[in-house]
């Protein structure tokens, strides 16, 4: 960064007042439960390409235009997706009993008859990588892991591994099949759902996850020392020419409408729960402080483009080169001539609970409009945290890709897998004070990155470009 | 009770002494989450007249001869049951979604192609009892109720009526179904089965719970003034000519062998869970207290009598006016002509955290040797409750029914209802350390009602007999 680092944040003082008045109204109370609330109930369970996705847009269009916002509107995709079907299995030998299993998200079938074989046990993805195929070969297998509670969730790409990769490692061993433990850190009989992927190199073989209860249950069996058979059968498929969409809608930019600073979350869900923490709550926090800043009549800078993203959670854009993320993907594919005039983006999707923590890596230029916003948040109960984050939310990592600044405002997460791609993933799991303090930080960091006359934020300039 | 109060318990001084020490042993550690360990992870769900059940039976012979108790047997009897079939639930408008249910125990199926109907709600029961049945000819019923956690499980009678007799009261106004609210209080997506009666009078209609957080989604929908339409399919069926058994092991009474003091729990369990809490750990405290027993070489003065019985959560014994209970039913029946020789007796059914509380009606003869028990209880934390309770483990409801005097070591229950009949009552629900001062209680019991000289311990002497 070859930049001069200024001190001026470049946002009047009028800005600034606006920023802290509507901080402080949304820390007295917001309409986020609200909007969570209704969808939530009132569309349910909203898998990427579904019906249900679809009455979400529907829903989030009727909201948005209710509320006044400019250039409300769906941008369609084309996905190939993802349906569970029946799903069952269990132990036969020594010690018949039923297992609570869920399958991952992308798995193809067990035949209609399902698999019925020995299952053989390794305590975590380095175990199942340093067994020989003897072991492996004309089995199930069941592979477990240590994930531990972390506050910033970063326990989560590391034992996810075995989640994304452990079918095809079992497959090139002819493994028939996977059960994982959830990657999950609660101890209830709730499966942890989630995007699994094939490799090319080998047979596509089923895979499910396992309650922590039920893989302790086979750890326990296991440790005695004896042979185990097992049943599995799942119908789950891959449905072609599916649609989704994101829907977006705008505060005009005053001086710069083509600038764009993006907030929002993704409104599909998994299909198990109804999506309250994972994503209605960034819908939700995202919503309500996009609606503040519009009903407060201030009128930004630059662009305020609220996008609420389709199928997340999996699926496959075609013009892509991997899967999920479909609407974070097939937005850059559909703005890929002014992906320039994207200036700084943020995304909710990691529960309900407070922001503790803010981190971003802009340019030198930028940083005196990132420590004002650290000022800002500091009374919400966010502290700053690293300057050369790579952290952004996860339907941005395409734009950062090509090219937009990292930046990230932390949620405690530390019970967020305990419910996450979960039957328990509801309303329940919200306590609706937590999201007004969300409302809050987003309010500010659209703000002041929408008001701040500062021109170059760092675009391109992250070193892995990812 | 016209006899009159002694104040000599009866206990020799030796007695007395070990009792205490088994009591302090028994609080250095037990072997009763081995137990419980063992019978939740090789037999797994046993549910009544199953065959795992009778594998349970096995494996409790096995570890009671192997631990050198005399008189090991199984007392079987026959039984009519029920087995959960496929079952599932949806709302269909007006925002349609899937809901988390299991059928109520002795419930019917609804016809192979489902029921799809308009949901009526009601809050409770007395709103439904005050409905008309033209509010519920015809449809499929909602019935809420408000059940708070209670210390001692007595709400559970209270707001458990729903379940019982939910299902005969909308069949009486011409409803096609019911679905309740669980009997619990957790919000988790676990719904809670247990036993429902048909009343004489009405059709038999299919009766389901759904879990707590989809019954508040219900009543979120129906809040909103909207008709609600609901598709409802289960394929549970009762199974005729089942076999079940209690299972039996001794300590033999050296000077009075016919006088039983019974200990014991329920090895039957639902089929959701591994009935850890119900009632794997009353069967592991009450064998290991046994166990202790039997191990310190003390011959009690009466026979103690450790029962593990069958079938207790459901199902119809023919020879009984009523359901449940099977193997206390099944126990007078066979013992009807020796009944009197039952001089007090305890079970363990109330999950697996510590006890708090010590009840009973005994005679004014048999006053000193419970207020002896209750000094050696004291120092467990256990403070003396009500001297006037009809309080009875389950199974010994039909015992009490014939005179045995009302006996009780309150557990605390304050979660026990998040659990309970529940797919997530399994091993990780137990903390082994809180087993270790049940065990204490259930030795202490056990050897102050085993070497007590009293006669009189007020048998018959029930006012209501129940
Ligand atoms: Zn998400
Ligand atoms: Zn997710
Ligand atoms: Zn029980
Ligand atoms: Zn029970």
């Amino acid at each position: 960064a070859a930049q001069e680092q200024g001190t001026d944040p470049g946002v009047s003082s009028a800005a600034i007042a606006q920023a802290v008045e509507l901080r402080d109204q949304a820390m007295q109370g917001t309409r986020a439960y609200e909007w969570v609330e209704s969808l939530t109930t009132e569309i349910g369970p909203r898998p990427g390409g579904s019906a249900a996705e679809a009455s979400a847009r529907q829903w989030a269009v009727k909201k948005l235009s209710a509320m006044g916002f400019s250039n409300v509107r769906i941008e369609t995709f084309p996905m190939i997706g993802w349906q569970r079907g029946e799903e069952e299995a269990a132990i036969l030998e020594p010690y018949p009993q039923p297992l609570a299993i869920t399958a991952l998200g992308g798995s193809v079938a067990t035949p209609p008859e399902g698999i019925e074989a020995e299952l053989v046990v390794f305590k975590d993805f380095a175990a199942l990588e340093a067994a020989g195929p003897d072991q492996v070969k004309g089995r199930l297998v069941y592979v477990g892991h240590q994930m531990q509670r972390t506050q910033d969730g970063s326990s989560y790409g590391f034992w996810g591994k075995v989640r994304w990769d452990g079918a095809s490692e079992v497959a090139r061993k002819g493994g028939l099949g996977i059960m994982i433990r959830s990657i999950g850190t609660d101890e209830h009989r709730m499966p942890h759902t989630g995007s699994m992927e094939y490799a090319m190199d080998a047979p596509k073989i089923p895979a499910v996850a396992l309650s922590n209860p039920d893989a302790d249950q086979i750890e326990r069996i296991a440790a005695r020392g004896v042979t185990v058979r097992a049943r599995l059968r799942s119908t789950a498929r891959v449905v072609e020419n599916l649609e989704s969409g994101n829907v977006i809608a705008e505060i005009p930019g005053r001086t710069h409408p083509e600038q764009i600073v993006i907030i929002g979350g993704h409104l599909d869900s998994w299909d198990l729960g109804t999506g309250a923490l994972d994503d209605g709550a960034g819908v939700a926090i995202t919503m309500e402080a996009a609606r503040m800043i519009l009903a407060s009549g201030w009128m930004p800078e630059r662009t305020i483009r609220l996008i609420l993203w389709g199928s997340e959670e999996g699926g496959v854009f075609e013009q892509a080169d991997d899967g999920g993320l479909v609407g974070g993907r097939a937005y850059v594919y559909a703005h890929r001539d002014e992906l320039e005039n994207h200036v700084m983006g943020a995304e909710s999707d990691f529960g309900a609970r407070r922001i503790w923590q803010v981190n971003y890596n802009v340019s030198d230029a930028a940083r005196p409009a990132m420590q004002l916003m650290e000022t800002l948040l500091a009374p919400l109960g966010i502290a700053p945290g690293d300057n050369q984050s790579s952290s952004i939310g996860p339907d941005l990592i395409p734009l950062k890709a090509a090219g937009l600044p990292a930046f990230s405002l932390a949620q405690d997460g530390r019970d967020y897998f305990d419910y996450h791609h979960t039957a328990d993933d509801v309303l329940s799991r919200i306590q609706p004070g937590q999201l007004d303090q969300n409302v809050a930080a987003y309010i500010v960091f659209a703000m002041i990155a929408a008001n701040s006359s500062i021109d170059d934020w760092g675009w391109g300039a992250a070193s892995d470009g990812n």
